[in-house]
């Protein structure tokens, strides 16, 4: 259900709606839109009746929200969503393209330092950097943990990049969300609704990745989760899935960016190094993400992926990124975006 | 790297080897067999030197094992994973087949216990029942929680039952492990390592389902991990991959059940409840997973299931579960087990 | 559309109302049941006219037939559909559970005339063997054409097994319509559309094989078209489809078994060896197809695998088929089945 | 195997060598490169014999070629294939973009005219449309046949536009590659073995697309069928394949441009109509396929597509297609390609 306030509705009136939302046991979340503020609400206990509502001072209307999912479904807001980063010009979501690079791990100090050295010099505005790690073998390297955690925060400082980073389980995601900028959720965690919930009720933008074999309204649903508890800042991010096709890691399935972009108001990335897991397949999936409508890209670079100690045969290096940057750059203007070179000096700073 | 034990070797020469593996930063699993113990060697800090153990007291030979499985790998351990009960004669991997009744969700106590004394004298020895619901939807029913545990317990107490029920987060791990028998690990969280490595360091059987493009390596090292940490009880459930294929909910992959036998001494059960989605299918590929070779069925019961709150159109009638009983009864000659039916009278008392 | 005509309807009524449709630019597909007649009318050229259909002398009712398939489904036909062969109790459909053995493709006349014997010996009334061999190589061996037939007919006349083997293309449709007994088309040519209407216009049964990725309506469709033309003797074969499960070589698809069975009255088999490509993965495959209720089983059989020019890893040894029998047999009580074993004594002849 | 000769070879040394190899049973594939001429050997009677051929005169090495696809791999042809076509600047495989749009079907001379005047005049050089179409139904519209032919023919003459068209059997076949510029092997056709042959039989270029859960390895291979019979000018298309995802008609998997680029000396287009089957996505589709490398765009244009008799919902509008040109014309320069617009003078007499 979504209460569509009037244009001229006060801050109070909005209030009393919200607050009479909350005492019939539901959930209401106000969204702001560019005309006039949205309140959808959600919960498990049937439903709201409609009469009540639609007398409330200040309400234009009650709709009833036929899809599945209802806080990620354009439906309720028209406007695409925007994810800023205070004191940066850095935005996922807006015409600016979103391009988030670095190593599989978090292996070193020095390594992190030298890749991010080199990818913001490219102009990348995002560092990412594994510091736990989800590996399908118990005996594989697990990443370095809190440790990786403070490197990231040196880099953030140093280089003024903002840092993404996957949370693997309760504990890890307060880690993440207390050093990082955006908590990433990775494919295998796809559908561990406890670990989205809890996501839901920090304050930090949440990039989830799409599971290997989820369907759109799986993935919208992911996004539901985290929202239905008042985290309205998710990012999504297309990976692949898996096929029967062989010549790549997983089948990146680019088709899914015009179909979210009618179905969500969420920003979608495309990870071209997991979707193909081979060097020279992830330039050409970078390129045609692009093309295709993504927001922006998130990419591994390692400047000796023949040592890294997870993911070496997709990461490309940093001559290969620099090369990508020109290239997206070339692409963008036919796709209404453009690709910012850097951080401004303030965020610098 | 397994290390196999003279057939005559001591229990103290077995401390002594585990010891000696543990002093070297690795973690050592005493694998006890018919004939003699073997020793599995685990972690991830590279690989321990052979020389010196080869040279230890009661030794017989250290072995590589090069599979990325090892302790849930038939190579380490021939004989079949038997896991047995305290208190009664239901056992899953032996020659009896197991089967595991009960409702998706429990609803209510008359639901359960309605429900429960049907499959029980039917023949049923395990009771299945969710108290926590892994859901797509945040607005779905999401189980009665600890509510349903203790009705669960109650099912045990009167009608000898074994529980068997879903685990979704470190906090409803720790409820299920001390409320029930065996604990469920969905299957999307197959590869929540953090939950299953939890589980590892319980003392209780761990049943997990196969994830929805899980591959054979993959089902094997979710196990893996959480025999790793030291709880070797663990089962397999096949309940279908996702596939084009859309006649069914899912895909049952009954061609795993051979190649698990194959490749591991762990026991593997099949879930043509969740595999089909379909009342009517339910029966046929009860029958199929029993003549391919399965170890048991977990199958949904309900006494209304088009008032069930999950999951009602793949639910079966007592009257039909009755009937699977007779079949399954009949076809489990051919594959050398036997269908056990009731409780022993020592279980029941 | 669907013309149902009175029980008492007479033939000459029945012919009227056919050729009323022909007339009319449709086709007429007169199917005989247990209590009336049933004519189905085809055609591209939009719909016929209801109501001069229902004046018609003997005429029942029409019923407007919803599905894609119109033919094969069990909508149009209620009764199932039994193959039988002239001059032999051997039957598809019926409660007899059909046998269908033998090699990959025939290799000499001494190989299959060995296979043959030993087959029939165990009790099978169908021998398979390829003349014509679709292989994904141009480099590989392609079959013995029309020598491979006169073999498989003279093993007719030896053993009285009837023959089923694969037809490629135009020509050798006519020569294997010629020299066996059921014309087989493979997965790769399951939406060959043109052969599939050549068969059409054959009057020997046609069995086919799910494509590697048809879903079930496709499958139904493909046997529609050869229905469309006249040709009413349809069998379908499920023989696994591809997904990206890699311990077996495609995934069998048993819950296509009771799926079929409700939509269509045709018969449907399951090949168990290119399912799974695994010689010990054949019998726990073929146990579970007869428990899922399928009409029967095709097997690939050879006395010496090691040296098979094709598919040698998935045939099994004629002594494991023997057992197979031994197990099928008794399955096949529980789903109200009969083994029939060997050959009747006037067939022999 | 792969007969290498020196760069100073003669033609009569060259066709020695073919006359060898013919005259040992095999098939000679005289490949000429810009430095010098190979000869590829094929035939399925085991391997030639080495040593012998490397003592014939010109011969430079003999070089043993592992891949299953021997004259389709890079390994044994470097340079690119190129597909020219007389009296005309038009090619499929050179630095320009091939783009091939029109109707699904030819459903009359009006309606393909009108729709090729459009094309024409935003710059294509190719035009496609259906005479045989292989539908799923053999009740739908299957095509108009020879006449479409003819009026595809009186296109080219009219607008210079070379003619892309579908053979579906034997006799279609003929047709259209007496009166089309390329034949193309449908998805559901591309492992019909036997008409690949008769396609590899003819001297036209044929055009294969994938088959819908082809794997690489499988595509390259049917691409071997065509040229193992003498033809080389083969073009391939990926137009999506079958997965679970059901967002889109198929899953389009534009990893494959770069892997065929690696292992294959031929040119690879995309089909993003039948690839999302959803007029929206094509553009995205079309976009992302030239951005990821592809050789060009094969895509489906009518003017009312809300009248179509095939394919409506996927085809795009006349003024998209102008608009997908101009897009992809920006793109082009990334990627180091060119979009020629409309057809040369000489080529338009």
């Amino acid at each position: 259900m979504l209460v569509v306030m009037k244009a001229q509705a006060s801050p109070e009136e909005i209030q009393a709606v919200c607050k009479h939302i909350e005492q019939l046991g539901f959930r209401a979340h106000p969204l702001p839109g560019a005309q006039r503020t949205a309140i959808g609400i959600t919960g498990n206990q049937g439903e709201v009746d409609r009469g009540n509502l639609e007398e409330l001072s200040g309400v234009a209307e009650v709709i009833r929200v036929s899809k599945a999912y209802k806080l990620a479904s354009r439906d309720v807001k028209e406007e695409d969503t925007i994810i800023r980063f205070a004191g940066t010009d850095a935005a996922i979501g807006d015409r600016s393209l979103a391009i988030i690079a670095g190593p599989c791990s978090v292996e070193s100090r020095e390594q992190a330092f030298s890749i991010a050295e080199q990818v913001a010099a490219s102009g990348a505005q995002f560092f990412r950097g594994g510091a736990y790690k989800p590996r399908t073998s118990p005996y594989a390297f697990q990443g370095l943990g809190l440790d990786a955690l403070k490197i990231l925060s040196e880099i953030r400082e140093k280089f003024g990049l903002r840092i993404v980073t996957e949370a693997i389980d309760s504990q890890s995601l307060e880690l993440v969300a207390e050093w990082a900028d955006v908590i990433q959720i990775g494919a295998r965690n796809m559908q561990n609704f406890s670990l989205l919930k809890h996501a839901g009720r920090l304050r930090k933008p949440v990039m989830i990745k799409r599971g290997l074999s989820a369907t759109l309204e799986e993935f919208l649903m992911a996004a539901e989760y985290v929202m239905s508890e008042g985290n309205y800042q998710v990012i999504l991010c297309e990976r692949g899935v898996r096929t029967f096709a062989d010549h790549a890691r997983n089948t990146l399935d680019l088709s899914i960016i015009p179909a979210v972009r009618r179905l969500s108001h969420l920003p979608i990335l495309v990870d071209p190094s997991h979707a193909t897991g081979k060097r020279d397949s992830v330039l050409p999936m970078a390129r045609a993400a692009v093309a295709s409508g993504a927001d922006g890209i998130l990419v591994e670079v390692h400047d000796h992926p023949e040592m890294a100690l997870s993911d070496g045969p997709q990461s490309i290096y940093p001559i290969q990124f620099a090369r990508m940057m020109d290239e997206l750059e070339q692409i963008a203007p036919v796709v209404a975006r453009t690709l910012p070179r850097g951080i401004s000096a303030e965020a610098a700073k």
